[in-house]
């Protein structure tokens, strides 16, 4: 993944409807934000190629993560899972800086994992737990299967307390730097909810690439703005 | 203050009602933990002599910071106020790691300020707000002012969101860290509650010397264990 400079870079979150919307909002936030994450599923699908055709190519390539969540992992694609991963296929063949693709679709089907993979894409496997926080060892075996499918790895649970955000921390620990890639692996792992604020700042300090901010009001729970963060970022360095 | 090696050290906030309790439960806090808090106001005024006396004086003078806290600063000290600033003469008398006294007690009463100016020990003059989070502005103003009884600053406020806790730690920016009495000045800044937590570490890469942890269950708002502390002190050193 290209490192950026700031320890404290940022990812924004972008859901509009319409393509036209979409670009500029996504313009907007990568004036002020290292990167943006395209929240696909918040569109028809139908609009999504005119949609990437449209950006310019060094933004999407370098700069932006694409998602298309469906209802299960929070988000808004309402069509069956088959049509989900076609547009998945779809967005790789554009490549996109990532394309976020969840672990259990990849498990799932079989095909998409080897479409994905032939797209020479750089996928960033996630899973998200809303509910709960796994114990540690089932976390960790979490993480290392999904480091199966990808260099880059996202994880993140909803934490109750302490305990279960500094689980999520903990994740960082004796993870092979170097990667089957050769490129480096990349591990995004933070807790949710009001207990794992802290885990969106100490993240970074433990090699994540960048944390997920809001322009304006929290989308997530927990979820600092990038003007909080940004301030955070100056004085911690 | 006397720098300790680990960056992440802490302090365990002791109340014990009788002097052998007391004394049991700080040499046990002591093992653990780089400083220990004796809340002082948790036991009669008439034992507190020969608590202090019977400590021995290498942990009293290096590791203990003392506090007698009445009940507007979440204290259980029951007398006068007079009274109270009796008790915390005769407890600078025995010269302890520090001396925690409330902000507002040294500008209420001269004589107990000069009492403890002239008594040579270390004090950590503190300003707890319980309801809320001054303006930027206000906070800043409050800490210079704190600064003029002693180069040991302690303050917390109640923050109800993440902009209150990053106000917190903004107020080690532009501390002059020489301090008037040429040892350095030390600053403990942290955001109480849930939204607070972040601060609790954070504030230890800004400066601040020690962490109040509990030792078990936590006894204030948005307080780390000991051990949740060190385990983020171990990934993050």
């Amino acid at each position: 993944m290209a490192a950026k400079k700031n320890r404290y870079s940022t990812c924004v979150s972008v859901a509009r409807g319409s393509p036209a919307a979409m670009r500029r909002a996504l313009s907007e936030a990568l004036r002020r934000s290292e990167y943006a994450e395209a929240r696909l599923d918040y569109m028809r699908p139908d609009d999504v190629p005119g949609l990437l055709d449209a950006l310019p190519p060094g933004l999407l390539r370098r700069r932006i993560v694409c998602t298309v969540r469906n209802r299960r992992d929070g988000g808004r694609y309402e069509g069956r899972e088959g049509d989900r991963y076609e547009t998945l296929g779809m967005v790789a063949a554009h490549r996109p800086f990532m394309l976020d693709v969840e672990h259990d679709a990849l498990k799932r089907s079989r095909r998409l994992a080897d479409a994905l993979h032939a797209s020479g894409t750089r996928l960033l496997v996630s899973w998200h737990s809303f509910a709960r926080t796994p114990q540690p060892g089932a976390l960790r075996r979490k993480v290392q299967e999904m480091f199966r499918y990808s260099d880059h790895v996202k994880i993140a649970c909803m934490a109750r307390n302490t305990d279960e955000s500094i689980r999520m921390l903990e994740l960082y620990r004796g993870i092979d730097r170097k990667g089957a890639g050769g490129g480096g692996r990349t591990l995004i792992s933070f807790a949710m909810g009001d207990a794992g604020r802290m885990t969106r700042v100490l993240c970074m300090q433990l090699g994540s690439p960048y944390a997920y901010v809001s322009l304006g009001r929290a989308v997530a729970p927990g979820q600092l703005s990038l003007e909080e963060f940004r301030r955070l970022g100056k004085m911690l360095k």
